[in-house]
């Protein structure tokens, strides 16, 4: 069923996109305002159930590319991804009839929304990494077949860059960014154009409304004094997102985080309350894995998520501080991101990580 | 008049080219065996006089993109410049009528004359820098009202990336030099494209000419044991570069080179025979300035060409050796590349350089 997005559900989805953020794909606050924006001079967004695509349909999904250290500093006047889909449509000659998520972690659940309030355009509630990841590459569309070429980059002045580089998702990831640090660390793209057919078969379903169900469950729960955390575990369990496991509760203890090749590269440390137990997480913008004492509790694909220990608030890579108090929650990812394809290309391996993929539910 | 360009062309316009590189523009040997194999499999290229292009007709200049240090490691394949038109023309949605050089300096002579082989089309005698520099802005077509955007690269898998930076042809270059560096180091381009009437009002007119005609020159001294730097001035005193000083004549006595930001960066030092004179170049690319005890004897856009003391042959940056015995020469340069438009995009102080232009016959 496609259903009416207005003001009303941004809060909800931006706190719903943070968590399924893992820490990267920007902060959705800076995403939030400019659909905010984008609504109240273009009215509400369509949001199509991807069941309803036209198979004939030509969507063209959008995003922000950058580290999201540089995106905290440089806030986008909501027309650049705009430009990005009018660079495709001239290249494809062709306009597109809904734009997309690839990302429905951090901004870019919210990208796409500015864009559709924009271009008067409908948006499919779904996406190609079902989380947040930090290359375009990683995207369920390209494993299943879809290239993510041509695609279009945009810079805040309005320059644009269509790069082809064929059936090399890596490849075109690679040139891509090369664009995004000469723009300054952070641009706006369009790209893995696809017919209404290739979403159903591709995108990870109903990914927009997973987000505005999290950040409901926690917000919902917060309301009635009752535990986020657990409530979000009850919440998940009826959607592809089935399980949910508390990994870890504590202090962080330490944060080490350096912007390199137009990423945010770090670790974060926390001790336990009764200073017993030891996390560590790696992260390339997004958490890529939690180790307690020394042993995996969730790696990719699946979900490593920071909240704040009290209010479940989801925390970012670039807002953790020494002295927090979190939770760490694992949370199990659809069997589509799970496939031996899709493993090759968001698993462990594909982020240098030693570790072997177990499903969170299973550790 | 337009004239045939064969295989027997080939060794003067390159030793030409290289002169008019001025330490840059890549060794054009590399450049002459591509043509060579272009001309054998599609016979002679057409050389089309400026006065001849129809003003209507579409001209799409391309070239080579990168530091010369690396185009020596990287030999192309002679399809990449090809593979930049065409993504260039599906853009514009037009075919070319001609292409013609951005530089004539350096390998960026011979890349059009592939292209002009491979493609069937006339090369046009003419270019935009009326010798070799290292950033895509300093175009003559530029300072007259051109822009160089839309610009296609092509990268040696087949990889394009159309660039538009709108009227900025700075911020064309820093976006296209960030892909050319994630493409290795050096790319084919196609840009600047533009109308007959504009070639006639913005180019720098016969410079394959002028290249062919200064690398005779210096063959035929050679081979009747005339000073050939002496028989060279001779011959430019018809053309557009009609004054030729020599500037120092002595050993190199320190190369200093660098490959930063898909540049080749440095300086060179030289003795005079006598050991009472000091020579001192730097380099970007090219030769930027020619110092002796200090004080300015030609700078950019003058030309800085570094000759062998015996046989005249062009010794570009990255051959420069400790102990060579050179001869360093200046050249005029046309009015057009004179001008305060012009030197505002290629004068000395575009290259951060202190000093004032001034002409090279003046000093």
């Amino acid at each position: 069923m496609s259903w009416q997005l207005t003001e009303e559900h941004l809060t909800d989805l931006a706190r719903g996109a943070a968590v399924l953020g893992t820490g990267g794909g920007g902060d959705p606050y800076v995403g939030r305002l400019l659909v905010q924006q984008a609504i109240r001079e273009s009215g509400p967004v369509t949001v199509l159930d991807p069941s309803e695509v036209d198979d004939e349909a030509l969507v063209i999904p959008t995003a922000q590319m950058g580290a999201p250290t540089v995106v905290h500093e440089k806030i986008p006047s909501g027309e650049e991804a705009v430009t990005a889909l009018r660079a495709l449509e001239a290249h494809l000659g062709a306009e597109a009839t809904a734009t997309m998520p690839i990302e429905c972690g951090g901004i870019n659940s919210m990208i796409p929304l500015v864009v559709a309030a924009r271009a008067g355009l409908p948006v499919v509630d779904a996406d190609g990494m079902g989380r947040a990841f930090p290359e375009l590459q990683m995207e369920t569309f390209g494993v299943y077949g879809v290239t993510g070429s041509p695609m279009a980059v945009a810079g805040e002045r309005g320059e644009t860059a269509v790069i082809d580089a064929g059936a090399d998702n890596a490849r075109m990831e690679w040139l891509a960014r090369g664009v995004t640090i000469r723009l300054g660390g952070v641009a706006h793209i369009a790209e893995y154009s696809m017919s209404g057919a290739e979403v159903k078969r591709t995108a990870i379903p109903r990914t927009l409304t997973l987000a505005h169900t999290v950040g409901k469950a926690i917000r919902e729960a917060r309301e009635r004094n009752a535990d986020p955390v657990a409530h979000l575990g009850e919440v998940l369990k009826s959607t592809l997102y089935g399980h949910l496991r508390v990994l870890f509760r504590g202090k962080v203890s330490d944060v080490e985080r350096r912007t390199e090749a137009g990423f945010a590269r770090g670790r974060a440390a926390a001790v336990s309350f009764d200073g017993e137990h030891e996390l560590e997480i790696e992260f390339q913008n997004e958490n890529l894995v939690a180790l307690v004492d020394g042993e995996v509790r969730c790696v990719v694909p699946d979900l490593v998520c920071v909240l704040d220990a009290e209010q479940a608030e989801p925390i970012t890579t670039e807002s953790l501080r020494y002295g927090q108090r979190i939770t760490v929650i694992g949370i199990s990812t659809p069997e589509l991101m799970r496939t031996p394809e899709a493993l090759a290309v968001f698993g462990p391996a594909a982020f240098g990580l030693p570790h072997e993929f177990r499903p969170v539910e299973d550790i």
